[in-house]
């Protein structure tokens, strides 16, 4: 790898992939999915004016967040969100983590993310994989399970920066999923998510500096604006954590862009500062992708 | 389980099974080996004063930290120092999490974490599994390899309360380890642990919390008190952390007995409302100690 020192012609371009611009649109969704799409397409155009290079849309981006909204705006893919994300992408040059959408297949749903690459195609869908379904008494009680159905695979995608890896949300929680991706080779993790009144304040910024701390990686939250009015009331406070643990990043609970610049000579920095990529105690416990062990 | 509503006599033990207070001690460590060991006593016997039934001492309570103290403190098991422990846990009827001490077996040195029950008898004895070695430049480096070998077992030892999962510091850094724990069972993690003035403030209490949240167990930590005057300055702040990832207890820098009522009540509801510990997709990733993978 060059260094930055390097006197050779054509280093900037690879200086670049060291280190490059993220972009997290915190969106204020609303009931009109037009507008949704619209208001998206405008904050990703605007992110890459920015020099950004990958753009991250929140979980449920076309569509209120609620088992009573899935169905109606539910979607094939292709279909018209991702064919705007699609565009987006090739439009703005970027890599777009077009958050999530209610999926409809086979006559199932599914909250799916779909990400494209800067020449529009689709590179990647992840099916959240851990269904939201919990029940803190007085407090929060949701349950997708009623309507979606869970995905079956792991999720990651290549750019000429680095490795992404993709959970959406309540994925957050599994630290196993965090932990499969950074061997895998992610240094960069992504969860679109809608915490909560309840569980934001608790739990969404621990957990990312957790998934961050222990696998000497970049974390990024994209959740939607917060709406008071809302029947399930997102947190905000899209995050972005680096592999120290520090919060580089954060919205409030309004609509908003937050830039971060993702440094690999940082995160390679950490890992041989506390090498603990390199410490794990192999002979004494795995964390395995069941996929990876029967492959 | 008997509820605290029943009516049966014997009732008062059973329900006190359920709610346990845990003690720790945050020793101030110096160079007299016989002061160490007498002031530790002393606080075990406040601690179990105060209705403690499990107590914890910190990391090397009995010996300065630090690579050129190890083999001069060090001792067989047991020794003066696993004698006192054995004696104090008698006396005060505790389980007694004896933080660690440089241990001396067949000509090598481990950081070794002995833990004795009321009746005085050793229960278990804990090699710390990953050494630290870590170089943040500027700020500290320091190389446990340099004189200590390795543990090559995960530890755990029951009480009438719960299971307990045993680390010692930089074991903590390591997810797998209290996974393994969680998943054999453990409610309460503990790790004698003497993080320092770089590492402390950074990652002492997200560990602990990310730990907590992740598994949906209690966790405590016993660090020496902070030595300004010390070759190694630890960070102290001993700190017992909830299920739902909150601090529930912790120490300033100065030498001092803190305490925690462990509530496995509480950590049941926790499970129940977000139930992260039944939702984990078996099908797709796997956490395994290599012990049980193979036996």
């Amino acid at each position: 790898m060059l260094t930055k020192q390097s006197p050779l012609s054509g280093i900037h371009f690879l200086i670049s992939q060291e280190c490059f611009r993220l972009a997290v649109v915190q969106l204020q969704v609303t009931s009109v999915k037009a507008d949704n799409l619209s208001r998206a397409r405008r904050l990703v155009q605007q992110a890459a004016g920015q020099g950004s290079k990958v753009v991250l849309l929140p979980e449920c981006f076309n569509s209120p967040y609620g088992t009573s909204f899935f169905s109606d705006y539910a979607e094939k893919i292709p279909g018209e969100s991702t064919q705007m994300l699609s565009e987006a992408a090739k439009e703005s040059q970027v890599y777009l983590v077009g958050g999530s959408i209610p999926e409809e297949d086979g006559g199932k749903l599914y909250n799916t993310c779909a990400v494209f690459g800067p020449g529009g195609e689709m590179i990647l869908k992840h099916r959240k994989i851990h269904l939201f379904d919990i029940n803190v008494p007085g407090k929060i009680c949701f349950q997708e399970s009623e309507t979606l159905s869970p995905g079956n695979s792991l999720s990651t995608f290549d750019t000429p920066f680095c490795k992404v890896g993709v959970g959406i949300c309540y994925d957050m929680r599994f630290a196993e999923l965090a932990q499969v991706y950074s061997r895998e080779g992610c240094q960069l993790l992504v969860y679109p998510g809608a915490f909560n009144m309840t569980t934001g304040p608790a739990h969404w910024e621990l957990l990312q500096r957790g998934r961050a701390v222990d696998n000497q990686v970049y974390v990024a939250t994209a959740s939607p604006a917060r709406d008071e009015a809302a029947s399930y009331v997102a947190w905000g406070h899209s995050t972005v954590v680096n592999p120290w643990g520090e919060v580089i990043s954060k919205a409030g609970a309004e609509e908003t862009v937050i830039y971060a610049d993702i440094d690999l000579q940082y995160l390679s920095d950490i890992r041989r500062q506390i090498p603990i990529t390199a410490q794990r105690r192999d002979d004494l416990y795995s964390v395995t992708s069941v996929q990876e062990a029967s492959g």
